[in-house]
């Protein structure tokens, strides 16, 4: 049995029975394809394998990488990419190998883009508040008969309420998911096709439009969903040592623990320092490139290890090489982030 | 010839005019062991070895990885761990291939971390007023003894002044560099021992009492160090292909281009979006996982390609595989980032 006290750090950990809780419950709530799993938040085929097991057999993909790897370890049997890309080619390679390949659309470049890379299935992404890509909901319909002039199959529409599954407030967070898919509802009449996709962590059980559900960050979570009243728990962490405590004795000024900026999505603001002492959490101070210095709630020694839970999962998994599976102290599995880079 | 047009994105690049130009500026200024180059900025051994080919033969290092992947491409001539570490015993092993290894202490507990791991000498690293690492200038001389008294060879001090090194003003930054060195003048007279390492890019001229700077920046560079007074270059930067515009036509509302917040550090905050039209810099609005939504200040087409600029080098290049080095659009060179993880 490997210790988690053996492994160097910083070390990306998952604990085994709240990911299994998170599965569960999204599988329990969302069965089979109601849900389509966002493998971005993860990047990890040995995680996705977990979810397919409770019942989801398709996923959804953010970068060509992500869709090369699901596929390569025969999790190809539905994939979506829910991004635009000016370069099919891969895509219709993994088409071609006999994967299920579905790439978003908004634009003409983008529909002759996936049309000359050999993809034969799109969803059109429509913009439902968040400025980010998708078509006007005007104007989707248009998007999709330039796809079916090139030949393209279109399944229907895609649209994600990024700007709502954020708020603290459920009852605000309803009115925004519902307001947003009022309008992917009128861009799907325009463009027909049996696939609405749309929604996410934060509005995954409010989102009665979608036919299925982009979730992501469920299975891991970070500080920013823990805040929101969803029943999926931080199963998410990096173990750091204590490499520096300034002050010594009782009560320490500050410490300094190996996870830092390379270690930690930063996009959300500084992780949580846990576990130290029995008053309130430590105060983080900063962060830089290998170090987070805090100060503590308690005694605290050099090489004492500490738990750090980042406030945004999905950029701080793709610093990290491997994902170790625990039970307390027990390193059950060590996966790796196969899925990182583009 | 490969163009830069053709390198699937986001894609990391270096122009190496630049690039040739920050390392002539700094060896010119700071010769041979006068520089002692931090390899964390960059990641990368194809680098290092240019720096090294401009009479560096001492680098810094942040991380053991860091240390054991110079040293396995031929530079491990005399590398300094400026970090502390509770095991260094992959630190031993490479001091037992012959390699030169030098390793920070600030505490009884890493300087027996040192001894017990095989490494033979230290450095006291003193806090000079950044709260992060380093014993109080006072306590210096103790530390120094305890490393003695295990054996170690003690050569001398470092203390980073990295609460300066980012200041506006010349005037402030070397004043508050002068304050911090007189902080490690008195530590160094209690330590003994010939090295006094400190200094990075913003004081790496300002710092006349250190021995060798630990300058890192200063040969990619970032949008936060650009807005010094350095003679040094942006020549860090990623290329972006724009996805999605809303808005056709000659004024765009805004655009969207495939460089995220998996393709940049994002604690400096936002990255500059540069190259498009004539009038000034598009407004960045947000970063998201894959993408970053600007505001065009002239026309764009999707399919486009953009500069992204980042805020902060150091966490920027770590999300990244590999380095394109370019001249114009022509790709000269590919270089592995192979100094990632820990």
């Amino acid at each position: 049995m490997t210790s988690l006290l053996d492994v160097a750090t910083p070390a990306l950990v998952v604990d085994a029975d709240i990911l299994d809780a998170n599965i569960a419950a999204m599988s329990a709530a969302l069965p089979g394809s109601r849900c389509r799993p966002h493998v971005k938040a993860h990047k990890c085929t040995h995680l996705a394998r977990e979810q397919a097991a409770a019942g989801h057999a398709a996923f959804t993909c953010a970068t060509v990488r992500e869709m090369e790897g699901m596929a390569a370890v025969g999790l190809g049997a539905d994939l979506l990419l829910a991004n635009e890309v000016l370069d099919a080619s891969r895509l219709g390679t993994l088409k071609a190998a006999g994967h299920r390949v579905t790439v978003a659309v908004d634009s003409a470049e983008t529909v002759a883009a996936a049309a000359a890379g050999g993809v034969e299935e799109v969803l059109v992404d429509v913009n439902v508040g968040l400025p980010r890509c998708g078509v006007e909901p005007a104007a989707a319909g248009r998007i999709a008969d330039l796809a079916r002039a090139a030949g393209l199959d279109v399944r229907g529409v895609m649209g994600y309420e990024g700007h709502v599954v954020g708020l603290a407030d459920r009852d605000d967070r309803r009115a925004g998911c519902d307001q947003s898919m009022h309008m992917l509802a009128h861009a799907h009449a325009d463009v027909g096709g049996e696939v609405v996709s749309a929604g996410g962590t934060g509005t995954y059980d409010l989102n009665t439009l979608a036919t299925e559900i982009q979730a992501g960050s469920y299975v891991l979570m970070d500080t920013a969903y823990g805040k929101l009243d969803l029943p999926f728990g931080l199963a998410l962490s990096i173990i750091a040592t204590v490499v520096s405590v300034s002050g010594q004795g009782e009560a320490p000024t500050f410490a300094v623990a190996d996870c830092g900026l390379k270690a930690l999505g930063m996009d959300h603001g500084n992780p949580a320092v846990g576990r130290l002492g029995t008053g309130p959490e430590p105060t983080v101070w900063f962060c830089s490139d290998e170090h987070v210095t805090f100060a503590p709630n308690g005694p605290v020694r050099v090489g004492d290890r500490v738990r750090v839970v980042p406030a945004h999962v999905d950029p701080t998994v793709a610093y990290h090489e491997w994902l170790f599976v625990v039970r307390g102290e027990e390193v059950l599995e060590t996966w790796p982030v196969d899925l990182r880079g583009w």
